[in-house]
């Protein structure tokens, strides 16, 4: 077994590259700062061996015509997945993929921009993974993830803070917020809670009974 | 009551220029070709007007400070329309503005990149108005409709079709998608209908019983 594959309790989140809009060098550098397992999807590959980072796995379906080999020499070690089945995205194989490793926690980065069906599909299909890993979405604009029922965070006054119900989310109720919730509902499409903001510095409280909300920290 | 408010029965579709990431010149030009009714929304207004376009209104609450004077010299003749009500999107308001003025279709574009709160709240309030407003929202890599219950188009083959539930869809059936839909029910978060595509030149037809289920049009 290599070193690749000692994994720790107390491990950093893992990162992922996804094959959307690239964030700044900024974003990526402070996501990198403490050495992430980082997993490349597919044929971002290029874009990312431009920016001289290593690299632990490059997983996709590579359906485009591929030489897994190249990039081999180019980064060894690198851990090459081959993921062909179609029923999921390449985000949720590289998900499933750091279940089974025992990761709890990861990053994910160029997962938003260009195509607005990845876009929707990536920042929706977090849901699934609730109870299996925690997962936080970044990009140049917005940090987004999975509320749990009952989420406590401190935040500076008016920090803008957008509730986006991933379906149908009921007994929403909410602590600090400048247009409060108050066993409310929110529906995706029809009624959803873009666009808050914190009214002090101090806690922020958000729980819900039923359905699966994000929150969404995100600037202009 | 100016030319402005003349309103045609064979009408083009308006143009929402609303305030995300800015597309190529290309796909505006492409736009503004047969001189469209243009709406800006708020700020985008100071990147609109190093694009030298027409615009007819300029819609928004203006919240961070704004000489409407200012806009009104460099655009005669501008209508400013002062949306102050906090319920609503900038954007949905402008919709709402159309609909009042008998418009019956729009084009949007900017309504996507940059924040993923503002996006995702874009792409998915569209369904609030199936029968009232015909919008298509336009990226440099997408191209987003809500279905009505029966759809038919003339597509060629390897079209990239992803279909998008905003809620859940039931009672789905395709013809000449590669990933066919029977009597299928599609859920956002768990179960979509992302990167299908086109079998063969000709006629697709894509049915729902209930729901609101967008097409995505994408291009990497």
């Amino acid at each position: 077994m290599s070193s690749h594959h000692i994994v720790r309790d107390d491990q950093e989140p893992a990162l992922i590259i996804a094959n959307g809009a690239a964030c700044t060098p900024e974003l990526l550098g402070q996501l990198l700062e403490w050495s992430p397992f980082v997993i490349v999807l597919d044929s971002a590959i290029e874009r990312v061996l431009e920016l001289d980072i290593k690299i632990d796995v490059l997983l996709g379906d590579f359906d485009r015509g591929f030489d897994a080999n190249y990039y081999k020499e180019k980064q060894y070690p690198l851990e090459i997945v081959h993921t062909p089945d179609q029923d999921k995205t390449d985000l949720e194989k590289a998900f499933d993929y750091l279940c089974e490793r025992n990761f709890s926690a990861v990053n994910v980065v160029w997962a938003t921009g260009k195509r607005a069906d990845h876009t929707i599909t990536n920042l929706t299909n977090i849901v699934r993974y609730r109870d299996k890993l925690k997962i936080v979405i970044l990009d140049d604009h917005s940090k987004v993830f999975l509320l749990p029922r009952k989420f406590e965070k401190w935040y500076t006054a008016n920090t803008p803070i957008s509730l986006i119900p991933i379906g149908h989310v009921t007994g929403i109720h909410s602590e600090n917020l400048f247009y409060p919730l108050q066993n409310d509902s929110l529906t995706i499409g029809y009624r959803t809670g873009s666009s808050n903001h914190v009214v002090q510095d101090g806690m922020v409280i958000i729980e819900h009974q039923q359905g699966d909300l994000l929150l969404m920290e995100c600037m202009d």
